[in-house]
């Protein structure tokens, strides 16, 4: 194997331009740690065979990790967890405004997977999160990036005050 | 439009061979009404591909109504819709014997559609209640099925005795 | 059988005015596929008698759907069910402004139909999609309707962005 | 207002036979207390005529409580409140054995009800309950079982042991 | 017994002045039906004496049944019932503006009591069918409230219009 | 102050001689850890005299801290904190085995007290625990008490195995 | 034994600046009543070293209880009792305003401590009621407190008012 | 870099001995996939030095991913996600048995995490989907790895039969 084709960006896709509201948290940190990434809107519901496409070329394109946002019966991460041959999928489950389920429809929706098809769901609108944790990924085959996350994480500690006031 | 042409079948499919324990129900209740069914093992998860092909030829092979059973994160029913070009789609939420949430969790991922892709739910284990909605739909096109239904609803009616003991 | 006896026109109601702010999307799309409807007030709670008379007549006067949306302890698309002879009854659970229970209540109420009585629920204030899922079941008998709604998916999918921004 | 004709028996009703593994709690402690009672299967969903010819009579028959026990999407307190004239509703969600929900979706069926018809809901399963509120309502005009009512819940205070063993 | 030493009046009572924004709505229902009544801060957490003393002589002072409400951990209503010799309360279950829970702990609070100590509960901030319920109990012993109920119930369904615009 | 006059027992209360099977760990661990208890039944809905005297006696009698264990609409350790002067209340929720929901209408009656009246809550059946806390507490003033508890916490430690098998 | 080693003082913690909100209520509440405290920012996930050394010399630094609030998946009062060797640790399960889980994350996450390692859970941003919760149990060292606690109950009772408006 | 430094094993900790019954179907799939792993009990509330010391020197230990099992209020996957320094965590929720949530604390408890301190989250008990996840990441660096998921996927969809009987 030789080293330069081993798979370090990130895809990040949401089922709607509604949910880049709550995606961008992700761009962000991942940009901070100077991770290559792609964002894509790809909706399970309504573009299934833009789904099928992206998910079935998701390794080809050198992606090692996809990040997928989706509301209510979320079944975006899923459903490219399925159809992808076996890259990291992470599934954040993002709160609809309208759905007054909290979040808990798409938290469900993306977490309750079955015993064959993984997905590692973050917190409810926890884009951020997993965000860090596709760099986390990253960082096992860049060490820069690692280098980056651990920083990062030092300056968080450190910014923590001691006293509310 | 030729007569003969309008699509009377129904389609019976779920997520695993362990729902058929569940989906026999609705089986049972469409060959009492006459309603000409198949039964099949489609996977979102697992034989996505499968799903695909089915979804998108249910139409033309004559399918007026499918009925979908899948539990835990259940993304089948939904994803049937999101790729059947007009059919409609009966869902049944399926409590799984491992997760704990007694079906809560498929009873949302099969319910809570975005705007756009209808799925109908019955309720959780509903396999039965799936039969008879599917063939309330087939007695619009078929006469004999709608009065086969409206007999059965009499009886049932008949069959309620007025006393607990 | 003749023809011109098909029912296929789709009846639209719903516990109260207040109720129409939600309701009135099923107008909309309905109106877009060019489905046939009329729309009615009838609370199984506040007007029983209404309701009885609705509902034993509802297949004689050419509907071949109901689409009902009630909120709180929603009873109305269950005894629509019971009371109406084979009639395809779609229930939408309406969140109520007051309880504050995020239209749970109206979802389990609507949803949990026992075996016998079915009721196809969409999700919370999903009255979009009882109309889409109306179009489809009328689409059966109506190729006009049927035509109209793969149009509309088709628009619907080339609508989606590739980008978020 | 003659004092004979003041009524002063409880119905006990429920959806089905099954229900009366629960309902029968009720019959018990309103035999204790002498309090009188008819029971009946009264299904808001298998057999709504039975339901609106027992609801719109049960004040001319003497009953002035209705005690009525159902499970799932328990319509049955809340259709016998919206028909009957007057008469006080307490109503039972039963647990059912199939519907994973623990109660939870019989519970907020009956309870949730919008303002203007009333039901007095006991806990899931809470029969016994329901009848000693039906007695302590039926004690206001029968002195008699006011006196039984207040000597049984003095028996249960002194049947408390001070010591778990 | 003398017909008028018959109890037939209602005590509304609540754990804090602000539940007064909800529970008003119980006096002005039995204002309209001319069902006498009393309001009072009776508070189980703050004031247990005035608890005591206000449900041990509820009986004595005249009332037939006794409207509670409360939010939170809902302690009132049940330990009326528990004090109380055989009067008949009526749980309201009130939405707390803090508390994040939509009411649903003062639900179960108010609701899941124990077999031997009966409460009638009504829907979160159910205060107006409180009420009513309270008025179908007067009702039973004082003819006047039972035909202004009626009326009233015959007002509501008229009022409801046919069309939602 | 004398040395001798502070509370340093702790009172282990329960509804119902059934809570016991869940209350006596609580004294399994107080016993090991020599604090000193006394166990009784005072049930808050079927004994409220009984409640009363305990809950305005308890300081009085040397209890530091009361643990209460209860059920259902846990109304038992709420009631304690209301009516006892300043004693320190640790609520368990007791999961009743008729009550479908799991604890949690225990749960929540125990725990979301209003401002001015607190409980400490363990989890749902945390006897064992709410004896720990105890101990703890009474560790303040009984330096034997909290020289076992560290003790017990340190061999608890040691207790776990590094492998699972 | 000496009297003036006794623990008798309060630590308040908080995951976050954000925190202090609602934490600031058990500040006030102490001085009221005259307990000692001191206020500090711990967070279990962003300065677990400084959990540690702060949890580990809670003890020798005289406190002798601490009142933990935290949001989310908050395990801060849960991390702080597992490293603490036997101080009395009370949670408050923060309602976070981005999760929209009203806070039973945070109250779940507190409260279902395993056996060996207690929590004492107040109520969701109850940090007023675990303030007094801490004064009570200082209380048992110092009569002063307890007496203020014993003064200020009395207040409190006496401040509710009899008639709502 | 130097190729051989890279870390491609993976940890497999849980709370205590008897969550192994579920971590064991991880250790399963990793040993079919030939993932290099090691298996320990690191409890983060009865071994909190454990826990620290484990946590920080994951990554010199070569590991490249923790999947980390507890139940109730389960703090473990957190607490290790906030200590190390940028490894990837992948968190079980496990059901316990006595718990009666039905996972959902465990659940909420693992997945709920604030930003900044990432976990990625598997269902309740999906002990078997963490190891698949885990897996794929390690599948980055090992083509060997990669190449097993790829077959081992393949084999489970061409093991789903058509037909349910």
């Amino acid at each position: 194997m030789k080293r330069n084709k081993i798979n370090n960006k990130v895809a990040i896709i949401m089922g709607s331009k509604s949910d880049y509201r709550v995606m961008h948290d992700c761009e962000k940190i991942l940009r901070t740690l100077k991770v290559k990434f792609e964002t894509k809107i790809v909706s399970a519901h309504r573009t299934p065979k833009r789904l099928y496409e992206f998910a079935s070329s998701v390794d080809k394109k050198g992606f090692a990790v996809v990040v997928s946002g989706a509301g209510g019966a979320a079944h975006l991460s899923g459903m490219v967890a399925s159809i992808a041959s076996s890259t990291t999928i992470i599934g954040v489950p993002i709160k609809s405004k309208k759905s007054g389920l909290d979040g808990l429809d798409a938290c469900l929706a993306t977490l309750m997977m079955p015993p064959g098809v993984p997905v590692g769901c973050v917190a409810i609108d926890g884009a951020f999160n997993a965000g860090l944790l596709a760099a986390s990924i990253i960082g096992i085959v860049d060490p820069k990036v690692k280098s980056n996350l651990e920083k990062w994480k030092r300056l968080q500690t450190n910014s923590v005050k001691k006293k509310p006031k």
